[in-house]
């Protein structure tokens, strides 16, 4: 069994389309490949209420092991991920001593005071430990209760992924000893609605080999097609050995309907 | 009050991080410009039990006037978005005769013949109601049902927009009189937690006008931010009055904190 995860991405320039959501897709890729099963990525404006129903969604209705936010962690008024956090987990909201240290080392450097603005980044919830922020200034949270983990990153990428690759990821690979190997085969000439049928019939034979198309356009009228197959196991020559075997019956059963396999990558 | 609206971006690939989730920006932006707010933006994978579970988070927890989902109209066996709606819906999920005619056209005008996966995409629930798709072959759902709207839309972006486009936009449209005003400062030289202070007593004053800093960076050590502003009103000329008021507060609030206006445009 693979351990559970959401995506929580927090902002109304995220849902209001201001911006392109680059944060789910950084840590869906990042979570798929040390082995967890993505099943939720939501974005919800900066409304308390609405936060705080998406807290207990991903975490109850969608049984996740992780819950990881990102964005709402800094100075202004509506940066409220951290103190819906704790009304969610029903702690006290208070000012966290190592975040407040490690906020007032990156002003003081600078010469620069602490305003109630500053210092309310370093408010969370009371069990909550910070995480440090290598690029910019509020630091993330990470909570643990309830044999669940809530991590909170800030929006901006360069901070979130910097975050993510010193002091998550190594967390987190800890809970997962599922290895993943995948490839994608890219096919011209066969139809979707064609392919489909082949892909079925393989899927039903090796139920732990997960296979999906994706049609890519047509091409002088030719339609194009990408296929992802991607395998599971606890030990990597098994997932590379069901990857491979399945891309082979998938190549052959597009062959004998026409298709031409123009382009194959491993990308594990 | 504007009507709410939740975006559901179904797929393994959108969850797992295999590409960029630009349909939730095109669809945010979109329904954010004809004046709903977007309360949600979920993204689940290709499982029968979570899309039904979002389906239902999304109308009822979130109190949805409309729900559009992309994606799982396609011939292959995890294209599964139709039936976890009939499922939700509570409703038969059979072949729609429109639909059936529909994909007919399509395949028989290219000598392509009616397999069951091409049939599949026809199968809606038995209340719904088949939207062109003028660019590829599966149609679209369009079901009201208790006061709500729930639509479907394919998850290739060239034919979910041509169908926005063409189809649900017009159709939305009628939904809500709000006019949106927005403009974005760029400034130089004030940090995000000095901006918060001057922001945040601006936003008191002027509850209807929402305001949204963020950090962009540094320009050799200099911070720079982007200041978002957006009102809404029934009347475009109250909204804009609003939006250049509040426009101004925060020029000059920022130019007595030493802050550069580098740059800003109206992008209603």
């Amino acid at each position: 069994m693979m351990p559970r995860a959401s995506i929580l991405t927090i902002g109304n320039e995220v849902v209001q389309g201001r911006v392109l959501n680059t944060n789910q897709q950084y840590l869906g890729r990042r979570l798929t490949m040390i082995g967890f099963e993505v099943v939720l990525a939501a974005s919800v404006p900066d409304r308390m209420d609405l936060i705080v129903e998406i807290l207990g969604i991903a975490s109850e209705r969608f049984s996740s092991d992780v819950i990881i936010s990102t964005g709402g962690l800094g100075p202004t008024y509506d940066d409220i991920t951290s103190e819906a956090l704790s009304r969610y987990l029903g702690e006290d909201h208070v000012i966290n001593e190592d975040a407040l240290r490690m906020i007032r080392e990156k002003y003081e450097s600078r010469g620069i005071e602490l305003t109630p603005e500053r210092i309310k980044m370093a408010m969370m919830p009371r069990s909550a430990r910070p995480i440090p922020n290598p690029v910019g200034t509020a630091p993330g949270i990470y909570v643990e209760k309830n044999n669940k983990i809530y991590i909170c990153l800030p929006g901006v990428p360069s901070e979130m992924q910097a975050m993510w690759e010193r002091s998550v990821e190594p967390l987190l690979r800890r809970m997962s000893n599922i290895q993943i190997v995948e490839k994608v085969i890219t096919v011209k000439g066969v139809m979707e609605s064609s392919a489909a049928k082949i892909i079925n019939k393989i899927v039903k034979e090796n139920p732990s080999v997960y296979v999906k198309s994706q049609p890519k356009g047509l091409e002088l009228g030719t339609p194009i097609l990408d296929i992802y197959i991607m395998a599971a196991s606890q030990h990597l020559e098994t997932a590379r050995k069901e990857c491979e075997k399945t891309c082979e019956k998938i190549v052959e059963g597009l062959r004998s309907h026409g298709g031409r396999i123009w382009d194959s990558c491993i990308c594990t």
